[in-house]
């Protein structure tokens, strides 16, 4: 990769960083690398559901941020994405607070991406899977 | 509806209403009926994803909320369901902090069931639409 | 509608009619206005997976059809689409050998759409449900 | 493997191989073990579309085989399933006339099974992913 993209990369990191987002919803970037990123949820009792479960909308948003960051992560500063769909298969329960999620681009096109998320619990037990599709564009005078 | 039918609908609406997960998410119980329930998000900055649009993982809670809450209100206190599938189409741009989420049921059947959801701004514009399947079973000691 | 419109729905009426695929595949196109469509499947021994029910594959090849049409309808013959994702919900066990699959237009913007079609039998069971993500774009020279 | 899961596999190939619908679908079994199978699909003139594409749906067929057989081989002959939801993003163009489809099972639990498959073309290009979610059930006197 180039200086530029390495630059990219970490200009991507610290915007994740200081995301109120990610604080607010519990978080934690644990790697970024271009098409690649892995994020850590630490779940709250707030995010249990009337039935003491983990929450799928909580799910949801781990499995969202991990397929958004890792497009955003291929298509550089220039470009921008919009998410157009998001599917999530909720495999199995998780035995531990902290969830991960690890995501990757599938393809990323001229004007469209896909993007896949495995969610596991600190065992390795296959939580969740998720993948979803996304329109590219160039952003305006970029 | 029997009583015992409206019971549980006035027990399930306090358990809502009660939830540490919907204050916490910024969710608001509007109406429930046998298979029909309607939630309203009000978003706040925590909310917006880097580029300050509301982050699809939260379109994802009240999608997941709306469904599961409806699918719970159609097969009684006797039973319990858990999701096993959940997707959502981004339609449109919301142009108000307000969304609306109405979840309804598709199939409540003895093992499985199947509910959707339309995700509304307060102009009546299409957000997103969801929809989960569901596997139910009886409460254990139930 | 204009006349160009009219004639457009016209055209893209006989092109189906015509296509080797909708013979192959068993299907008729019932009806066809601007964002709507209806097909029927005709089923046949052919269509039945090993345990005697209904192939998904097959009710795929309806959904695709009339999500796909209802797309094109909409768009106007100097544009084309590309399905980008489709997703289906297995609701029902129809109870006719006959299947119809009426689709429509969710949104059609500048360059997404999406459409969704519901299944039912001749009694009107609801069979099947499938929403569509498209690409849209001009026809090359059009 | 037991020697009975052997026989059990060896039945489930000849039931494949002698089934009408995979002649009619143009489909060849490649390969089947527990929890895995390989299909290849051979397409022809009426799988096009109306652009001249491979029909979205006759890559559902493919997709619905590869998962339904993976799940079926992983669950023995005194069970059964019944596909409850079916999803696809149709990632690239298939350069070959020849697509093939791996499918395996990510989970199968005592309710409820899991399965994806990879869609690719001869050299390796992704076509397409699927997932499917299956009610398992034990077979009526089995």
């Amino acid at each position: 990769m180039s200086d530029d993209g390495t630059e990219a990369l970490d200009a991507l990191r610290e915007r994740v960083r200081a995301s109120e987002f990610q604080r607010w919803a519990g978080l934690e970037l644990v790697s970024l690398s271009e098409g690649r990123t892995e994020f850590a949820l630490r779940t709250v009792p707030e995010h249990r559901n009337l039935e003491g479960g983990l929450h799928g909308g909580v799910l949801s948003i781990l499995a969202d941020t991990a397929t958004g960051i890792a497009m955003h992560s291929a298509i550089g500063p220039d470009r921008t994405h919009v998410t157009l769909q998001l599917d999530l298969h909720f495999i199995g329960r998780p035995s531990s607070d902290r969830i991960l999620g690890a995501g990757r681009v599938l393809r990323s096109g001229r004007r469209i991406g896909f993007a896949e998320a495995e969610l596991t619990d600190e065992e390795g037990t296959l939580v969740a899977t998720a993948r979803a599709t996304f329109l590219l564009m160039d952003r305006r005078g970029g």
